[in-house]
């Protein structure tokens, strides 16, 4: 395999265009983790697998005290990895907490969760990206649609889709306190996005994504295929999606804050490599190159 | 009755408060409209009601094209009763629609309608306020919390809790689509909002409000008391809604757009008197003072 050729070419035509994924979904065997055939046969089909209670609410309420600690420590320290609200000083994400907070490393090295990651990406795995994020209630701003993969391969050299995204709640996701919203099967083809990505254009899209989202025609067309699912339930709920499933939030009036984890796992034959828009790579607290473990010892594991 | 004591002040004082309704939520009986006994109660006891399908489909056709019709005029009229999207040129929403137009003025005057409005403010009623409005799929902005009531009282003058909205959708209510959001049971309690009212505040706030917005502890207490409910379904389904009902609605960036017709009754009895805030009226268009003819003939109807 080549790595260096653009299989997902994006934001370097003035037309958008939605082309078919030239990679596989599933890499691996119902024999060689947790997941059921069945399990992995949905998640080939929809993009995602959402586990209502997947933590027990004593590990919730230890991830909870470990998230609001480091949002204390957050409010005053100063520091790249800390991401704020635009328009405020209040924290919306911290970055690479896996790699100085015991808590979290214990949580990504998980045998079910890391298992998961190992048994649909067929290898070892190790963390591309990890965060903790908290949105208020009342003023929660919506995120608009995007294919992490898109971003990934453009500004972080990500080469092939083989990589998958946990979120895991820490407080109830209801219907109307702007819920993960995914679109079924949009990870099946690829939008090929319109525009030219500036250095350092990370420091604004962590606020507020505007380069590298879909048209609106493509978007049309994938959720008429599709339609749109949000997964709902109390915290503890975990949501595994592939790179490349389309996904957003609309914002939250409601008094019920949200605050989530959120952990990417990319295969370890799916090293990053130069990025493919031409830009230089984004921090390392964003996509993780140099010291990028390999997490838990094989794939026997779970 | 005195007209002038004002009952529920708001926007006078620099601490919010929660205080009790001071008014019925029910003025009529079974006996005297179409709405049942177990209809009324729960109208009662959560300020709302929600009809899935009240209108055929062939009559949500007319209506559409007519709504159509009104946006393809208003895109190049210039009347201030038009408003726009803020940033843009895009029509948001028509109002007086029942005045200029047979297909909305026979809507207002249906019997089904009117005769529910009639039955629950226990007299004749007129339309205080019609609107057409359109919000986009992707872009649509989100509506922040609010009691029509506040502001009718403050702004318009009006005297008592005897109104009533209904909300007629012309286009299907997703979960995700941003939704009406009630808050059961709100209705039995005002919330005195801080600040002051300026002249010509409509001019912003039809836009994008933000005076006459309850404090984030009282919707606090009231979402914990009542939570909140989005009725769902397709075009053609009706919300009715008492007139201090705390309502709002999130942000749109599914592909599906939202559009609705939007008639607010008021009970004969309760015509409008001096803005209790003290300033000038605002425009016909948004409160009908003069010429508010009654509606249909008498409660015997339907």
């Amino acid at each position: 395999m080549d790595m260096m050729t653009d299989r997902y070419p994006s934001r370097v035509r003035n037309r958008p265009s939605i082309t078919d994924r030239r990679d596989p979904v599933v890499y691996g065997r119902p024999e060689s983790g947790p997941l059921t055939a069945e399990q992995l046969a949905n998640y080939d089909r929809d993009g995602f697998l959402a586990f209502e209670r997947f933590f027990t609410e004593e590990e919730v309420a230890d991830y909870k005290a470990e998230l609001d600690r480091m949002f204390t420590w957050a409010a005053t320290a100063d520091e790249d990895r800390i991401i704020r609200e635009p328009g405020s000083d209040d924290v919306r994400s911290i970055f690479a907490v896996h790699r100085d907070n015991s808590v979290f490393a214990r949580l990504v090295a998980d045998p079910r969760v890391a298992g998961m990651a190992r048994q649909i990406l067929g290898s070892d795995v190790y963390v591309h990206q990890s965060r903790i994020n908290f949105k208020g209630g009342f003023v929660g701003k919506e995120f608009y649609w995007h294919s992490d993969f898109e971003t990934w391969h453009v500004e972080d050299g990500m080469p092939r889709m083989r990589a998958l995204s946990m979120s895991i709640a820490l407080s109830e996701n209801t219907p109307h306190n702007g819920p993960l919203m995914l679109v079924p099967g949009s990870h099946k083809r690829y939008v090929s996005c319109v525009g030219e990505t500036p250095d350092d254009h990370y420091k604004d899209s962590l606020r507020k994504q505007e380069l590298g989202t879909p048209d609106q025609d493509s978007l049309t067309a994938l959720v008429e295929e599709g339609g749109i699912v949000a997964p709902t339930g109390p915290a503890g709920s975990l949501v595994m999606f592939d790179c490349n499933t389309m996904h957003g939030s609309n914002s939250n009036i409601t008094p019920v804050p949200r605050s989530n984890i959120f952990i990417v796992f990319n295969s370890v034959e799916n090293r990053l490599t130069a990025p493919f828009g031409g830009t230089r790579p984004r921090p390392e607290f964003i996509g993780h190159r140099t010291g990028a473990e390999v997490i838990g010892a094989t794939r026997t594991a779970a």
